[in-house]
Formats: structure tokens, C-alpha cells, sequence
């Protein structure tokens, strides 16, 4: 269960790192969109492993195929499918430690679970299983950039290395700029130093992505449950790898005052704005109109190359010394998956406002 | 939309802070659990304001009422709807005031979405929304201490200030030992102090709760988009004033190195047991039986009795000077709302894990 | 679980026939349409026991409470929530028989589920659940009269007595001028006459309720399991007694050869339309715009006041010899029962088609 | 919207009659159940055009892929993808009429609803999507056999032929004994020698299927929405062509008085049961251990080969001539489809009630 994710823009994806393949099938997309398999392609090569030395060398090409919800070039308004098949299945690589639970990995929840895992990469828990994810998030983002929406995700933070990056004036051009996808471009040549460093000790590290969605109109999100900051939490949280989201001001936020924090009303060319944006475009969990701003946090990738203490299925204490390919670092992979994430919360949730603004008589 | 909550234990709630009252009903929950209005009401109490000088003053009685779903003391396993009726809706504090905007609230938001809006005390985006998720979470507790899950939140850190807590040894008696809300009482000492000081000054301060769950069996959670930490988060960032969310080691584990924070596995008396638990208790978004660990970051109360620059709903430049009853500190109270919506994630997904498990053939 | 209904226009039931008493959360009413207590209560005073000699004599005014959602006599697009209290709670005329299964209801099916059940008076499988779906009907009925929607049901049969109604013409005053709701004068005489007759006899009589929409845009409805006349079917099977749906035609148009039965196409005035209507006014799960038509059959009350073998809780042959009063034909209270689901599915469909529109760029 | 179906037992089909393919995601699958491409392919051979004289020659051999969710030979508890690819794609077919609203078919509301439609071969309304579902019921069907429950459908009735049948003794054998699946020989005999003589004439003709559901127990269902018989409804007039549904003695039993109509109750072998079954295994939502009886209409197939009056998408008066291949009868071809969406409805009721009994102690 859980594969599903929106209300009314809803995908389901499939998939395990091994076998067929993986994919998404994307049911409530709007009839009539122009959609080539160009504009899916495009994100899928920036999620994709082996595009540059900074992250793991599995050699997936992962070219993809719309199934179905296309005629002549636009969309139907019936479920997209999109699939990609798995072509680099090294499962030998899996195959000495095939029963010993790898840690901080899913092999011991999964196998407790349900009784039964794919040990070959993975299976459901692999970072494949986000390429249905980056596949829908295309056509998500087609839809917000019709509607005037921007949404640009970039790494803001490895391990204590920071940058500094006005998050109003990021440009995707800056962004992938570097392999690291950190728009500042000092920040980025320590970073891509770091990573490679840790990457040659068998090691690995984690950091921030921030994110920011520009030109979100006011109304989006809803009081209670489905606040708008509260489903991109856990669209972000549904990472793989993912211990922590902010919005706005975050945890530094909570250091100050309400005084020091509030966010100031004023008019500006006959619109309010906030003198401030501490809220991070978000008040009582409807959008104001303001930059979206958030963070996720991303552990270390659990895969080193070191020996580590381990058990196996059978429950006999093991050495666990993992070889080959590994990525030492998530976040240049994880830029296009937020920003995915984020296209997806924003998508299901503009849909659901012209919904409501439609029914309330257009003047909502 | 938006007012529901959970798959299997799936709650609706509804009401404003003036009108009726305020109340949930909770469609889902399994028959023959034995269940009293104390059961609720002593829940309620934690969350309601007037409690302590810490808080509002609003002298809200809260007492609920348990109108459907159960029969001589027991649930039906039908709809159980709770209710609180409103009683101190003191109005005209906010008549003065009604068409101003008040900042990082959520009056412009609502406005814009809706066209309209309750102005009395903030409506739906109220506070008081929560006691139907207090109420709920009254029996979720219930269910999930029958199971021996156990459910502790505290104040961690208000504004600058932390303390030092063992989350597997926090009882709720050191919780509630003082009106702060922190088992840590030489820390209590100095929050209680800085939040009295911070209410004679007309500000707010915001800070964190943390949350454990004790007892929790491996296997709770799905793996993709129903993660557990993804379901948490949501809850907890839907709450009011949160600003952030932990899983963990969180955000200072987004530091470390991937050798550093690696939970080894090895076994504990024929069940397997990590090390560390930088996981949180989570592994792949299924709980690995250690004990959860969570947190939150709360804003500091928009509210203060200063004066702050605004607008209205005309458009004009208005200087808003709020007058009254004001809550200087929001965490005290909300340590009941960040129980009550652990025990609804946790309680949903133990009920889809038993049923997973029942349709598995009972062994997964 | 199953207590909710609806994607946009989403409504909640709770409550029993005994207890505090039954209502429902409406969760998706579009914000600032007028609303008072009369738009619920007309409907209510239609479905309530004791309006006529026809119907039971349990003496409940049904006396309704909008307890949250709306502000100045419009509603908040914040949930709605209606409740009517038990009154008439003469749970003595249940306590002689509380340990039998009273024949085709459901006090055995529901002791299997849950392992308790409320004896009094049906519990939740009382026909006072149907209180919260007529509630929230009558708010439906509004949105929908808005957009030039129209819904009538009327009973098209009682028994073996049929009646002669055209579909398109028929109208409320008709139905209404009978306690037996049927427009068909004559006919409605025969059905009292059969009704007293039963009721005499302390029997019970069945038969169908035929019901149109008009005015019903083009579009509305999905392709596949959401068809429109899928959700008409769950709608009405899901209320008391149901035991047979049709559309358009329905069994009696499984007995003709496709060139009689299908809907040639015309334009009329610039609009495209059928000829004939065996349709229904669904074609591929979607709204053509003709008048969508369909009838439910309702079976004979199953309480009766006559004796009837049967079994206790504890597995013993036991006769049961109902007494008091009793409902000998379900089918005049159905009308505005059947009127409110088909309410409920149409207005659900309609914010649904205006999402897609709205998303499609307005044109669809 | 609207290609999802089920709550734990969850499927979303995709697809069209011309492009890529169809398919199915089936997500809540419970984990270690064997599963094998015949299991699948059995199922898909049953519904496939072309498998006998009574049915269109379309020559699709419908060759089943598992895509994902299995690992050597058993379910993996995550999402099961299952595809066909389209094959027979002869578009040229519709060519000439691409323009021409068939009537009684869904291209003018498709078009109407979308502003885009596939014009080949009825693109989502084709019954090709019913593989999905039928791919699905397979699996679901080997998860209700594990737990006892049969399920069988036939042919009942074609246009007035019927036949006599004894529900709780029809085999598959008997029903896969001639192609138009009536287990009733001499009828069979009757209503295959009705069709090839409708077909000659280039008409086509309608029916009723009938279904039993065997071994199912006591429990399955909900009390209010989802009672078993409207998810029944729902899931039967989700098929193409379906006009009508009954349950148990359906529109039959609407003629009777109560006393003639109630199931009385009995002790055998220590369970309750019923003397007649009116009720057709289900009492106020819920099954009460009797066999489970439904009755769908279908109307006669929509597409014939005979001059009809139509417009086009202009809005021009039009002479439709279809040519080539029709299935005059789509009865034989709905007996797994039918099949299949019961055992969907019936396996979702079953891990619901699992959990239900699960989290209640075990002992409802």
C-alpha cells in the first residue's frame, strides 16, 4: 500500500530495482497538454546514477516510454503511464550479501514485514523507485509553468559546507552550472572537493536541499490536515534518505520572538505582500502569495565501503563489506526529486483550488 | 477539504473557535474497546487553555461529549463522534479589529481562498480545532497502549533554551510535573521563568517538542509515499505554528558521515537490535522496533500585544494593536496535540500492519 | 469504516437510532452560498417517521442544528456540520426481543462483525442514519439548483400498481400531493388504499422509486470505475432495503437487439442531442446531457407484526412476535432519501468537472 | 480521474484500445502469495476477442507481462504491475468515420468532456481496459480461493432466452463448456444459435449475467456507504454495456410482502443460516454466509453494422455505416469481467474485515 500520492493530480508508481522495470501512472492530468517524451526524458537525466564522478556508476540509461494517455502529442485526460525498464540488473554484486541486513538499509524492516524482499539492489526501496516520481513531476511542472509557477530545488548545504543563495533570483542555468547542483559557485567547488574526498575513504555524506516555488498564487492548500506545508512535508519525508523538512524560518525560527518573527502586511501595486517571509509563503497552510521556501535534510547514504557489524536473516552476527558502485553523496540526485515532490504537491493542490474557486463562482 | 486524517482509523474533524463548538468523528475504530468520557476529557484538559498562567486565559471549559458509536461503554465499531461546545466567545475582543489582517495568521489567507471569512477568534484556523484531534488521539492512545505502544511528548527548548532528557526514561509524570511541560525541572525552572517574563513584555516565544513511542512492533509504515516519518510529518506540520520536523538524528545527522551514523545491527535476546537509533526507529519508512523519535519546531504565537504594521481588507495601511488574552508560548499545549497525532499515525498503521499481516497468513 | 461519501463534495454520517443521536460532516461545500436551518429542516420534515398515516409513528421531529460551517447565514468552505438528537428513544418496545435476530435485518450480520451491537432500535443499520445523507442532500440540492440542476424521485410503483409519470414534466407539487409521493394521481389513490391494506394486515409491500435529473450539463462523470451511473448505483444500494438498480433502460433494454435500443444523435438549437433516451443520459460513464433517469427497487420493510421463526445470540430457535409501530412500505420516505444520494453524486461530479475544465484551460 | 478502485485491495488501470497498451497497477497485494504469468494469462484468455465465433475476430492475443512486484515466483507485497501490449491495431478501421459520434457510444461525451478524444476504437471507453480488471480478479480470485470463497458467473439470459440454472451447483466446466458460457446446456444451445442469427443480421442483442460468490463469511462488508452490495453495484455498472443490477431477489422481490420475502433464520451445525435467501447473502451491507447472488443487465452492444442517423463533430447531420468486425453479443466476454470485479469487490472486504477482526482482539 502507499504507492499513491495526490488528490486530484494522483500518480502511483511501481518498481523495484530489479526486474521489469519502473514507472508511475498518472490519473486526474489535465486533456490536451502538449507532451513528448522529451519532457520527461530531460528530468530523468538529472535523477538518473552515472551522470557525472560525483555520484554511483550504475550504468542505467533509463530511457522511458509513455504507454499510454497520449493521441497525437497531448494528452488525453485518461492515466498516463510512463515506464522505465531496468537494464544494468548486476544483481551479483547483491549476491554475497544477500542475506545479511545492510544497515541503516530497509533489508531488516522489509524482510520483517512482509516476509519476503528483493535482496537485488534493494528491490522497492531503491532510489528507482523515484523515477515514476521525476516522470509525473515533469508533467507537473509543464502544468505550474502554464500557470505562471517556477520551481527551482538546488544543494544548499554538504555535510557543514554551506553557500550563499538568494533563493528569489535562482536560476536553473546557475544550478547546473556544476555537477553538485549548488548555484553558488564557490560553495560548490568545496563541495564537489568533499564529496570526492569522502568518496575515495569508501565513505559518505549528507546536507540540505532548499527549494523554492516562485509565482504560487494565494489560496492554495487547505485549513486543516492538507495544510500546504504539511503535504510537501511529506512529499519530502517520502525521500529516500530524508530526516528533516522546514519551511520558511524553520528551526531557526523558533530561536525568536514572535515580534522579531512576524511577517508585516503591506500593499504593493494593489496586491498585500509581507515585508518579511518568515512564513515561507505559507499562512494557516494556504499559500500567500509569497516564495515558497523550504528545506529537507538528507542523512549520509547508508551504503559505504566499509566494513560494518551486522546480522543476517538468520539472526547470526556478521561482517558486513560492501564492493563495487556507491554513491557517496544523494544530493545532486535528490535536486531533481524535490523538485519533483514539490511540482507534485503544487500541481494537486492549484487543481484543487480552481475547483474550488470554480464551484464558489470564480470569485473566490 | 482536508479535514480527515488516517486510512483505516480516519478521523473528520470540524467547528470554529465561535459558533457551535468544535468536534471530530472517528470512523474506524475497532468495537468493543471500553471507552468513558474521561478517557477524553482528561486529554482535553492538557490541551485547553487556562490551565496555567503560562497559557491564554480564555476560560474555556472544554467538556466533551461522546454523541454516537458506542453502547453501554464500549465502542460499536460505528462512527464515534466527540463534541465541544463553545462557551467563552467573547467576540468583541476581536470586533475592534475584524477587517484587519492580522500578521502571520491566517485572516488574508482564508480571505483570499474563501471570499469569506470568520473573523471571530481566527474560525477554522483557530487553535481550538485541535481538541477533535486531542479527542481522538485519547482513544488512539487507548488502543495503542493495549498493544503496549506508549506515547510521550515534552517541551524541549523554548526559544533558546534546552534541557536534558532520556526520551526512553521520560515518564508523564516528570511531564507534568510543572505547567511547562519539561521533565527536566531545572530546565522547566528557567522556561517557566523566560515564558513569564516574555507575557509581561506582550511577546511570544516560540521553541520544540520532542515525541517518543515506546513499544512500538517492527513493520509499521508502508514503503513509498506512506512512509512512517512521511506520515508523521505531515501530522505534525499540519498542526498550528509548526515550523519543522525531525525524524532521529535530523538535521545535525545531516553533518555526519556516513560511518558516523550507520545504525549497526546485532541481537538482543533473540530479537535484532540496532546500536544507535540515529534511524529514529525507522528504517525505509517501517519502524524497526527501536523507539521513535521525533521532532517539532514551533513559531513563536503570531499573536502579541504590540502594535504592527498592517493592512486591511480594503487595502489600507492599519496599525493593528491586539488587546487581551494572548498565549505567550504555544508548547506547553501543543505537547498534547504532538501525542495526540502520533497516536493517530501510529494507530492507523498498526491497524493496516494487521491487516497485512492477517491477510500475509498471520507470520509477516 | 465506510461512513464517507463523495471526492469533492464529501460527507461523513455518524450516529445511531439510540443515543445521542445522528447527523453529518460535510467536508468540501463550496464557501458563501446561503444556508439556513430552513434548506436542511424541509428536506428533514420530508424524510421524518410520522408525517402521515403511511409511515411509522415514532414520534421524532427530527428538529436539525447547524453546528459549524458557516458565518452570517453563509457557509465558510470549512466543514459543515448538521445534527439532529434522538428524542423518541422507546428502547423498552426493543428490550422483550434483544437477544433475537429479527429476520432480514441486520442484527445478526452486525453481532457476527463486530461482536456487539446496540439492539435498540437497529443501532447504525437504523433507516436514521439516512438523517445526515438527507442533510446534506438539501445542500447539494442548492449547488446544483444554482447550475440549473433539478432532481425529482417519486414512487413509480407500489407492489404490483405501476403508475404513468412523464420523467421531464414531472413535478414536486405532483409528488408532494400525496402522503404516498407519487405524481400519478390515480395511481397514488391505489397505492394508499394497498398501503392501508398491508399495514391492516400487519404485513409490509415493496416496489420501486423512479427519480430524474434535469438540467444536468454535458461532462460530467469519468471513464472508468467513477462512471455516473456507477456511483448512482453505489449511492442507492447503499441505502436501507435497496435491492435493485437500474439506468436508462435498464433490464427491460437488455431485451432488445442494439438497432432498437440505441440513442440516434440530432442537433436541436446547436446542441447535440438523442432521439430516444435509453441511455439514461449516460453514455461511457458521462453525462450527455439528456435527462439522466434511473429507478431502485426497494424491498418490503422487513419488520413485520407477525410471527417469525428465528434464532437468539445464543444459537437457540426462538419465535419473534414484533410489536408497536412499524413502517409497512419504505417507499414514500425513500423519495427525498433516493433525492439527496442522487444530489450527492451530481454535485460531487459537477466540482469535479469544473476542476477539469478549470485545469483544461476553461474550454473543456 | 476515477481508473482506482478498491481501498486495501487497491487497483488503477491504464490505457487505450490503440497506442502503447493496457494494464493495471495493483497496489495492497499481500506479500508470498505464488504467483505465476498463467494465473494470469487463464483469466485474459477467457475475456479476449477473437476466442470464438461469438465474439468479434478483433485478433488480439492479449500476452500478459508481470512488469513488477513478484521476485522468483511469489508477490512481494509492493506494487504489481501487469501489461499488455496492443497488437491488432488496425486503425484504418475507424478511419473513415473518425469524425461521426457512434450512437450509444461515449465518443461524443468523451470529446465533449475532454475537447480530445482517441478516435480509434473508442481509445479509453474500448473494453480493452477491462484486461486491467480482469488481470487483477485473477489474482484476487487466488487470494479468495486460500480463503474458501468461489466465485462463478454465467450467461442467465440472452435477450428472452434464459435459462435454469441452481446457483450453489453451477461449476466452471459447465460454464466454460460452450462459448456463450450458459451452463445450461439446452439453453446454451438456444441462445448461440439467437446470436449467430443477430449477427448475420448484423444486429446485436443483449442480457443478463448472473454471479455467485460461495464459502464467503460472515462479516464481509460495512454498515452505511460501502455496504457490499453498493460496492457490488458499483464495481458491476462500472463494466461497459451494464444497464442494471440486482441483488439477491433484486426487482423480483420488490412484488412481495414481508412476510413472503424475509429470510428466516435457523440453527445447522451450529451456524445461523437462512431457509430462502432473498437476501442474496447479504443483510444491511454485510454478508451473512449464504451464497452471494448478483444480476447484471447488459444492454445489446452498441456498435452494428446497420445504417444509423448521428452527427459529427461539426455538428453535421451524418450517416454512420460501420463495417467489419462487431461482437454481436458481449455476454459470453462479460462472464470474466464480472467475475473479476466481484472477486475485487469481495477480496477488499476481505483484508478490510481481517483488519477489523485483527485490531478488535480477534475474536469479531
Amino acid at each position: 500500500m502507499g504507492s499513491s500520492f495526490g488528490k486530484l493530480f494522483r500518480i502511483t508508481t511501481f518498481g523495484e530495482s530489479h526486474g521489469g522495470g519502473v514507472g508511475v501512472v498518472i490519473d486526474g492530468c489535465p486533456p490536451r497538454i502538449e507532451l513528448s517524451i522529451q519532457d520527461i526524458q530531460h528530468e530523468l537525466d538529472r535523477r538518473r546514477p552515472g551522470q557525472s564522478k560525483l555520484t554511483t556508476q550504475r550504468a542505467e540509461s533509463d530511457r522511458a516510454e509513455i504507454f499510454s494517455g497520449t493521441f497525437e502529442g497531448r494528452t488525453l485526460g485518461t492515466p498516463i503511464m510512463i515506464m522505465v525498464r531496468n537494464e544494468d540488473a548486476r544483481a551479483s554484486d547483491y549476491e554475497p550479501n544477500k542475506d545479511i541486513f545492510r544497515p541503516s538499509h530497509a533489508d531488516y524492516t522489509y524482510q520483517a514485514k512482509y516476509g519476503i524482499r528483493s535482496w537485488k539492489g534493494g528491490g522497492r526501496s531503491s532510489a528507482r523507485e523515484t523515477i515514476g516520481r521525476v516522470a509525473a513531476g515533469a508533467i507537473a511542472k509543464k502544468i505550474l509553468a502554464a500557470h505562471g509557477i517556477a520551481i527551482h530545488a538546488w544543494v544548499s548545504r554538504v555535510a557543514d559546507l554551506g553557500c550563499t543563495v538568494d533563493p528569489t533570483q535562482v536560476t536553473q542555468q546557475a544550478i547546473e552550472a556544476t555537477p553538485v547542483r549548488c548555484p553558488d559557485a564557490d560553495a560548490a567547488k568545496a563541495m564537489i572537493a568533499l564529496i570526492e574526498k569522502v568518496k575515495s575513504e569508501g565513505d559518505s555524506v549528507g546536507g540540505t536541499v532548499d527549494c523554492v516555488a516562485l509565482g504560487v498564487p494565494v489560496g492554495l492548500g487547505e485549513p486543516v490536515f492538507d495544510k500546504l506545508e504539511a503535504d510537501l512535508a511529506r512529499a519530502m519525508m517520502s525521500l529516500p534518505a530524508s530526516k528533516a523538512f522546514e519551511i520558511g524560518s524553520g528551526m531557526e525560527g523558533t530561536h525568536l520572538r514572535g515580534s522579531e518573527h512576524n511577517d508585516e502586511f503591506y500593499m504593493e501595486d494593489g496586491r498585500v505582500r509581507t515585508r518579511t517571509n518568515r512564513s515561507g509563503g505559507v499562512q494557516g497552510g494556504i499559500s500567500n502569495g509569497e516564495p515558497i521556501l523550504l528545506r529537507v535534510g538528507f542523512k549520509p547514504t547508508a551504503t559505504i565501503l566499509r566494513a560494518q557489524n551486522s546480522v543476517d536473516e538468520q539472526g547470526t552476527a556478521r561482517e558486513l563489506q560492501s564492493r563495487g558502485r556507491h554513491d557517496p553523496c544523494v544530493l545532486p540526485r535528490a535536486v531533481p526529486m524535490v523538485e519533483a515532490m514539490a511540482a507534485l504537491v503544487l500541481c494537486d493542490h492549484l487543481l484543487r483550488q480552481i475547483a474550488l474557486k470554480g464551484a464558489a463562482g470564480g470569485t473566490a
